[in-house]
């Protein structure tokens, strides 16, 4: 129905995520649409972002060097940040959505997916060897530190996050570090009614 | 549209909660297709609810007593539960949600009701007066006890629920009594991309 | 958790269309919470309505004789309805809604549920040997009329009522009446973009 | 809490339809993680699009000349379309809708927009000029035609499509031209009760 570059460009809108064929095909006409100068604007944009920005060597999240000599990102590389804490993620999004709410001062490791089951493939998937050869040598990868003294599973509590953190937990285990994980309870806006019982359990143990 | 008989049930069934006009048509036409043995039995169930579930006088939760000397409900009546401790829930329903998750086996209080605002007449409808009274004289009300060494605030973490809390707080402090509120956190299933920074931080503060 | 009384309650009314276990929780809360007064008023009115409404001879419509010399509904017995043209529902409420767009003149038959299979268990559970009869017989069943001259099949457009509209089409057929189906087409508020291209085609078969 | 680089990307890509702020940002951590040759694909495909794809002269929509000398879309060109009638949509993608019914054959004009109201500022912001133009001398644009019998308003039925509806009647009357709309009813998968009166007198206005 649509020619044939309308086709390809909705087919590679279609592969973003969140985003099925009907909402591509919005995006496309919204290009077509876009000033010369807007479109220019994207295209530049998208073509620095891959140039410039850059994975940090300990963390895996994304930085933009400001300088040539930059090598780590702004959290790895500051040194106000607590040393001894490493906090868990599976992408770089719960990294920005933690860091919001200036809560927690410690270093993250950007686990780069989460395992929906155990299978040697599946694992294969993640950064668990990276994690550890990080955790066992963090000056090797830029960072001076005396050890982790806590590691936290900032899985969601998801079933595939649950499965995450099973897995973390046993391989981080014999490491000796405290593992932690993240709090469970009734969510701001939540009712106590619809609330599941693992969810409530978590809420009274944890009252205060 | 609908006869007169109709149409008065569809207003009654109308005011139940979560009901709609369509909603209650349906009911209707549910009762008028049911055979006459199983309406018989609803209205019997509706009969004895009425007559046989009593209010208990210190908790004010329903209960149906199986002898005549039974006063008090099974869970103020229980000797093996810790009348040290009380926890306050808007309804009976947030009661019995929190007896399934079988984590708390002290006693509670059931408010009747919640605050949308601290106007004075939105605080007499809700049973503080009854409240205050237990807690100070929790014998004259059937529970023995050397007093409450906790007051859990189990109220929703809705806007009205916050309100209610931060009155209760306020009223209850010069007793004296530990005062604490359920831990917030993520829920089951929930997402760390989609939390608000109130219930994320929350979960990192209650990391264990 | 809850009392036998409550807990019975609770079973029945979830036994009611759309309602859960929770929600027939907080009916069986709000009945008893009700006074003395409302709930007579309830009980009373469902008794009465087992009583009086009746069921048409006719359409199987529910309706409430004024006297005892009433037989037939007012739809059926009214002089000025079209006696000529009949049209096939699912259930009552789906006749309540015909009858409020004030566009329909004619008379009804109540089918009393669809078809989700043509198995034999199935068709004997809606009331088509009822329909053939009236369709045959009008004046057998208190309708004066020289035969219908339009059937409309007024079942909902979902898989079943499809399914339910073809079985009819096919089985009335042999009678040589003129049938006809409700008109298909964007719904007020849809939008062409989402629409499915069924609805689509006839929007523009249908355009005037 | 994102680089500049990232935040510019999301806050660019907030601005496409139906995109918020965590959608961009998910979008923009796809292109980081996209491979060279998947990223440059999507570069280049965008880059020709907005270079090689035209308005068509006639009825406004974007097609792609397959040579230097095709100045009109596919189906302004195509000799087997009907010219004689003429659909007018609001945007690209309902034209699209309607071609994969195959169940029109005439001509198309896009509207490019709808109005909301009928201030003037709002009517200067569709095609309404353009319209009359090509309906008044359609030789004018490439269609050679006797003039056209018949247009059909293909607006959403929403609040903003039938302003817009009134409005284009209103304007078109004086032209002598056969004016239609898209047939309303009820939607595949809708159901009798749930639908608005409206929809349901259409319904039964439109039973065939």
């Amino acid at each position: 129905m649509y020619s044939p570059l309308i086709q390809k460009l909705i087919d590679l809108f279609s592969k973003f995520p969140t985003v099925g064929p009907r909402t591509a095909a919005r995006f496309v006409f919204y290009l077509i649409n876009l000033s010369e100068k807007d479109t220019k604007e994207l295209l530049e944009s998208i073509s620095k972002l891959k140039e410039k920005v850059k994975t940090c060597p300990f963390c895996f999240n994304k930085f933009e060097p400001k300088t040539q000599e930059e090598k780590m990102c702004d959290i790895c590389s500051d040194p106000n940040r607590d040393k001894k804490i490493l906090c868990i993620v599976e992408k770089e999004t719960d990294l920005s959505a933690i860091e919001k709410t200036k809560k927690y001062n410690g270093l993250y490791f950007v686990l780069g997916g989460r395992l929906s089951s155990l299978k040697k493939e599946n694992i294969e998937k993640i950064r668990i060897k990276e994690l550890e050869e990080r955790i066992n040598n963090p000056s090797d990868f830029g960072i001076q530190t005396d050890n982790f003294q806590e590691i936290i599973l900032a899985l969601n509590p998801t079933p595939e996050g649950e499965t995450t953190t099973l897995f973390l937990e046993r391989r981080l285990k014999p490491l000796g570090i405290k593992i932690t994980r993240l709090g469970r309870g009734l969510p701001v806006g939540g009712e106590l009614e619809y609330a599941d019982e693992e969810t409530l359990k978590s809420a009274f143990e944890g009252r205060k």
